[in-house]
C-alpha cells in the first residue's frame, strides 16, 4: 500500500512546522511541491525553504510539479469539479512515477489541511482513479486564524461564546446570525465594506507569519478605508496578497 | 521590561510543538506549569514531558505552581471574574519571585492560546495589578479542532461554506443558524442528544493526539448512544475526559 502524508506546514513562518511534521517529511520517499505560477512564487518558496531546512533524510527526494489550471470561464461548481479531477489525475501519475508500492509521498499543505483546502477532497477522488491502494495520514498545522490571533495577541472567542469562520463571499450577504465574532478568509475584495461600520471592531492581518506581515486593528469605521488602501498597495508591491480578519460586534451596538 | 511568552503546546501529542514553540521555551528564564489537581494530572504530565524533551537551555528553570480554585457556588460570571483575578495575582507573585526586570517567563497553553482559553484575558488583568511593565508574545499551537479533523482525515468545512465553533452549553439551545457544520467543545454532557438525530452526521474524538485517543463517526442516529456509553466508560477509567466533535447537517435533511 502506498502512503500519502498530508502535512500542514503553517502559514508562512517555516518555524510553524511541528515536530510531528518535521518527522513526517523525513518519512516520505518524495515530497511533492506544486508550482502555482508567478504570483504565488513566494508560497512555493516557503515550501522550498521548509524542505531545505527540515528534510535531513538523504533518501527523501523533493519533486516540483505543475498544478493544472482552473477553467474560470463557465459554471463555478463544474469548473472546480473538473479542476479537482485534473489534479487527482496529476497526483496519480506522480505517485506512479515517483513511489513504489510500499512508498510514501508527502503533500505540504498551507496552514492546516482541514481549513479551506481541497487536498483531502482531491485525494478522495484519487482513490477512485488510482490502480493502487492508498493509506492516508494527516498531520495538523498552524492556520492563518491562529497566527492572526497570535499576532494581535487576542483571543478568538469571548468567554463561552461561539465563533463563525466564513468567507468574503458569504460575508457579502451580511454578518452571520447568532454570533458576535466572525473570522473571514478567502476575501478578495474587503467585503467588510458591506457591513455597518459603526457596529464592528476589526483585527486584520496580511502575509501573517512572514517577514512582510501587516497588522491593522481598530473600530471598522476608523480603520476600514485604511485597510482597503494598505491592502491595495501591498498587493501591487508583492503581486499577490493573502489576508484574514476577525470582526467583533461592538457591545454597545 | 519583563517578557511573557504565551506558548500553544498542542493538544496532547508533545510532537504538536512547533519549531517556534521549542525555541520560545528555551528563550524563557522560567517555564510556569500549573498543577490542576488529581483529575487533570495527565495534562500536567504532558507539560512535564514537553519540558523534559524540548527544554535544552540549562538556564531555563521549570516551576510548578498551584492554580487558585474556582468558586462554583454563586453567580457564574462573578465566579469566573474572581477566579481570573486570583490567578492574575498568583502570576504577579510568581513573576516577581522568579524573573528579574529583563527576564522572560513562559506559559504553556493547551492547544492554541486563542481558543477557549483565558490566559490572555488573565494577562490583561495582570497588567493592571503588576508594579512592573510587561511585553507579551504569543506563539500559536495546534488546536483540538485540527487534531479532530486530522484523526478523522476530514475537512472542517464544505467548499466555501462557513463553520461555527461553539460549546455544549450553546448547542443545547439548538444547532447554530445559517451553517451546516459546527464544531462543539467544552461539552460535559453529550449535548448532541438535544438535536434531531436523523439530521446530522457526527465525527467525535476524545483524548485527541494522545495514546488514549478514541474516535467514533457516523450518522448521529446510529452512533449517538454509542458515544454516550464510550465517553462514560472512558471518563470512569481515566478520571477525566476531553472530547470535541464535528456535526454535519445531512444534505438530504
Ligand atoms: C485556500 S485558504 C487556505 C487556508 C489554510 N489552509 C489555513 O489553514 O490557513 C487561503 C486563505 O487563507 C488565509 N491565509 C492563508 N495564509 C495566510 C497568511 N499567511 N496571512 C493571511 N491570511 C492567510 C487567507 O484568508 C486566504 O484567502
Ligand atoms: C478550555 S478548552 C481549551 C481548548 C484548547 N485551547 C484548544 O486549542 O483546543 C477545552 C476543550 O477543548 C477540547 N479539547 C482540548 N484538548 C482536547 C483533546 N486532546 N481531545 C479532545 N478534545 C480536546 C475539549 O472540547 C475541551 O472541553
Amino acid at each position: 500500500m502506498r502512503k500519502l502524508l498530508v502535512i500542514g506546514i503553517g502559514t508562512g513562518n517555516p518555524e510553524h512546522m511541528t515536530v510531528q511534521a518535521v518527522s513526517a517529511v523525513n518519512r516520505a520517499d518524495v515530497v511533492l511541491i506544486p508550482r502555482k505560477g508567478e504570483a504565488k512564487d513566494d508560497l512555493a518558496e516557503v515550501r522550498r525553504q521548509i524542505c531545505a531546512r527540515f528534510v535531513t533524510n538523504p533518501e527523501t527526494r523533493i519533486v516540483e510539479f505543475d498544478l493544472p489550471v482552473r477553467d474560470q470561464s463557465g459554471d463555478y461548481r463544474k469548473g472546480v469539479h473538473d479542476w479537482h479531477q485534473a489534479i487527482a489525475t496529476t497526483y496519480r501519475d506522480l505517485l506512479q512515477a515517483e513511489t513504489n508500492e510500499e512508498g510514501a509521498a508527502a503533500f505540504l499543505v498551507w496552514g492546516d489541511p482541514s481549513l479551506y483546502d481541497s487536498t483531502l477532497r482531491i485525494i478522495e477522488r484519487l482513490k477512485g482513479l488510482a490502480p493502487f491502494d492508498l493509506s492516508i495520514e494527516v498531520i495538523p498545522g498552524i492556520t492563518s486564524i491562529q497566527q492572526l490571533c497570535a499576532s494581535h495577541r487576542i483571543p478568538l472567542n469571548k468567554i463561552g461564546d461561539p465563533v463563525v469562520v466564513t468567507t468574503g463571499r458569504q460575508l457579502r450577504d451580511g454578518f452571520p446570525a447568532g454570533v458576535d465574532t466572525a473570522v473571514v478568509m478567502l476575501d478578495g475584495e474587503c467585503s467588510f465594506q458591506h457591513l455597518e461600520a459603526s457596529a464592528f471592531t476589526i483585527f486584520w492581518g496580511a502575509y501573517l507569519g512572514t517577514k512582510d506581515e501587516i497588522l491593522v486593528e481598530g473600530p471598522l469605521s476608523a480603520v476600514g478605508s485604511e485597510i482597503v488602501a494598505v491592502r491595495e498597495a501591498a498587493r501591487a508591491k508583492h503581486g499577490w496578497i493573502m489576508d484574514t480578519y476577525l470582526l467583533l460586534r461592538r457591545s454597545n451596538s
